[in-house]
């Protein structure tokens, strides 16, 4: 066995870990009584030091040195240099702090659970101050190895090579464009008669039927996944066992099923992976801008177009209306119901033209806790503030405010500006795939997303990280992100579609 | 750090590395689809590698040498002798023998799922050949480690301490026994009219509330465990995070009652030890003769007794009746129905008097298998000549044959015997409990488990691996295991009780 090979030996071991770590976390998120918590967070932790420990093994630098990089193909080669990033970012962070921090993150993660019900900020707070305390000093441990800012760092670590100084100019732009566009689209908006709110309730037992049904649709294999419920929706799980979460709200049917298609399009990117790459580095996602393009492209591009919603109204109807034939149930109507813009205060119910502005204050605020510049204790005002000049309104509790996502609980700093990147990503492809492939738009009239799914595996799946972000969006599109591409979406949908 | 507490902390490692493994085996048979099978199969076998690897490191020999035995207390003490126990086990195998075991026994068992449905047993065949062939060398290198034989050195695993040179000679009295007590418990049972069978449908929702409602007066805690749906029934997870699971026929609502007061009955075992020890050797169910003795006291001695079905019977005649008060939910005729004996080709479903039958047999063919003496491609024909001569009865398919148990596709040779000394120990321990504490039969006809449970947990509970079973067995009832108070048990329930 050469050098590379014991290498690729050493991940795959790695990889079955963290496989086995992400069933610990769905059961946890799904499945675990309260009262097991503790333990939970034990076991976690100690999983994750022996994920470390394969990491931090010395042998695996002198395993790179060895390497012949000139033997290797170029998935080999891609593989290769995915070894050596995930090794940097490892062995960047001494054990102990592995170990305190995925502890912390357990134990924040369980008490937010608790205190967000209460809106009980107070109790959260030195669980939250010690978590971030923590990841301050994992970020600068990355820092230091990577040579970038601590932020940068933990960007790094979600989308590979993305940096705050790519991002600021972005979402600078997004900031010019928005408050105009979204006034615009609001004046637009109310000059026709507001969509009818079909009423409930609609059982849970419908709606997760429903759910299975569009994710078969969308090419969704049951015997290789599952559909649960959890507080917060979340795809885990593995190229053949996808743990995708929903929940449910008997007044509003359309929050599990959107909720659950987003899902799904994550779902179908990790189904999607090449099999022969599962347990390598190169076979995984290429970073959660793409990830979320998958899922937006499939929730936002697709499934709240008129396109589909000429498909799905029917069916929804059929399940959902109770036998009436009301005009609330027409395709025109949900396609205005499912692309209303208001103001709100609830990002994961957002609409697509105000959840940019969301991220943006997000991004804010955790740059400046990581930085230092913001203390834990001061997150609510900040929060408060911000909501208000970024989004217009403010939320009177926490719950509804800085408590309100999980991601800052469970570790995700450096996560949120994957969101917009992935938005944009997603009308990039979305337009690049019906230019190349006409046989997408009439197949999704038709509930056929064979031709799309097609498409998207062989532009993005099959690829996994066998290139950079930048390169598969440039191969599939012929260009880099261009901001201008999703305002072009926005303005079509927003202002002439309707 | 002394070399005590340095193993204390690589101990406390292990145990929770076995813990992550209970929630992957869990997750299997309850939730993954079926696609998933290979992938986790990936994962168990890496996770329990590294658990021996754990075990396997020379640095252990050099603690258990620099530990000095006097300065510890009596639990230490013990807990030194159960790590230096656990350790010789698992240094007789080799890593690779691990390894390649792990994945057979993923792989048969998840064959087994599928080919027992379709009575499909040269399907199974192959892989439950390999299967044995590795479990064979597994036994082996036990064997020479212990020096002992090898299907004692598989047995030595369930039920620390136990031989074959001790089975033998009681399960030679039970075969003595039992024929003659068989024939004067069906002749007896034939003088009076046979007991109402209730008709059902007995819908699952209605039998899981049911199941619920008798776990919490058993003294089940909810937030520390859950109940939930398998093929074949177990009690895993951790003490404070209890896994059982049962199986609904909606003809037959005592299958799921009494299940699940058996899987209870392990569970509050489990969640009764003392947490102060939970990641150590010494903090551990003592042995599977012992457990079984908890499920077994909670199901047959006290649940299926005249005592417990007084306070019960009205319960489920509430919830399963429909309404009816007909003759077949009194007390006398559901104890009747729930001790009914009679012959039959599932052990599952085999009433308290023919069950050891059952056990003798799967005894007698696992020592031939272990031995060599039979080859896995002989065990249809094997089994249905020993079902005829022990139990008078023989399946005409497999399903209800040899595939019936998942105990040897998932490795569990040297398990069954601690069914049948479970049962003998449950009889002796619910006498001495009576005899120690005339509140525990008052409590049981009220419905009140907290005498018995209490007298459990100081007795049993507590101790963990503290003692030996035969100490644990000695003290709490003045004597060790004694086939007599079984016997007189079985004469009083089914010849003078009825």
């Amino acid at each position: 066995m050469n050098a590379y090979e014991k290498l690729e030996e050493r991940f795959a071991r790695l990889s079955k870990i963290e496989e086995a770590l992400g069933v610990l976390g769905w059961d946890r998120a799904t499945m675990m009584p309260e009262g097991g918590a503790a333990g939970r967070a034990e076991q976690i932790a100690t999983l994750s030091v022996i994920a470390h420990e394969q990491l931090a093994d010395p042998a695996l630098g002198e395993l790179f040195a060895a390497v012949d990089a000139a033997a290797l193909d170029d998935w080999q080669r891609a593989n290769f240099h995915e070894m050596q990033r995930t090794w940097t970012h490892a062995t960047a962070v001494p054990a102990d702090l592995v170990e305190a921090s995925s502890r912390a993150i357990s134990e924040c993660e369980t008490v937010w659970l608790q205190t967000r019900k209460n809106d009980d900020f107070p109790t959260l707070l030195p669980f939250l101050t010690r978590e971030i305390d923590l990841i301050r000093q994992v970020a600068q441990a990355r820092a230091d190895a990577l040579g970038c800012s601590p932020y940068d760092a933990l960007l790094d670590q979600f989308d590979p090579g993305m940096r705050a100084e790519t991002i600021d100019p972005i979402f600078a732009e997004l900031v010019r464009f928005l408050p105009d566009f979204i006034d615009e689209v609001l004046t637009h908006q109310a000059q026709s008669a507001p969509p009818v709110q079909p009423t409930g309730p609609f059982p849970e037992a419908v709606q997760r039927e429903l759910c299975h049904s569009f994710m078969t649709t969308m090419g969704f294999d049951f015997n290789h996944g599952r559909l649960d419920t959890s507080a917060h929706a979340f795809c885990g799980g593995t190229l053949d066992d996808a743990r995708l979460t929903t929940n449910f709200d008997e007044a509003d049917f359309a929050r599990s099923i959107m909720g659950t298609i987003h899902e799904t399009g994550h779902a179908l990117y990790g189904m999607g992976l090449p099999p022969r790459w599962r347990y390598q580095p190169v076979g995984q996602a290429r970073g959660m801008s793409l990830h979320e393009s998958q899922s937006l492209l499939m929730e936002m591009q697709v499934c709240r177009s008129r396109d589909f919603l000429e498909y799905a109204a029917p069916i929804m109807r059929a399940k959902l209306a109770n036998g009436s034939d009301g005009p609330e149930w027409s395709a025109d109507n949900l396609f205005r119901l499912t692309t209303r813009v208001q103001r709100s205060l609830i990002r994961i119910d957002a609409d697509e033209v105000t959840y940019p502005a969301h991220v943006i204050l997000r991004y804010g605020l955790e740059r400046r806790l990581i930085a230092g510049d913001l203390a834990p204790a001061e997150l609510p005002d900040a929060w408060r503030a911000a909501m208000l000049e970024l989004v217009g309104v403010a939320p009177d509790t926490d719950r509804d405010g800085c408590m309100q996502d999980i991601h800052w609980v469970s570790g995700g700093f450096g996560y949120f500006p994957t969101y917009t990147l992935g938005a944009m990503t997603a009308a990039q492809l979305y337009a690049a795939a019906r230019q190349q492939t006409p046989d997408i738009t009439a197949g999704i009239r038709q509930g056929n997303f064979g031709p799309l799914l097609g498409w998207l595996r062989e532009n993005v799946h099959h690829k996994a990280s066998s290139l950079s972000t930048v390169d598969i969006v440039t191969q599939a599109t012929g260009k880099p992100l261009d901001v201008e591409v999703f305002k072009t979406h926005l303005r079509q949908r927003y202002l002439a579609d309707r």
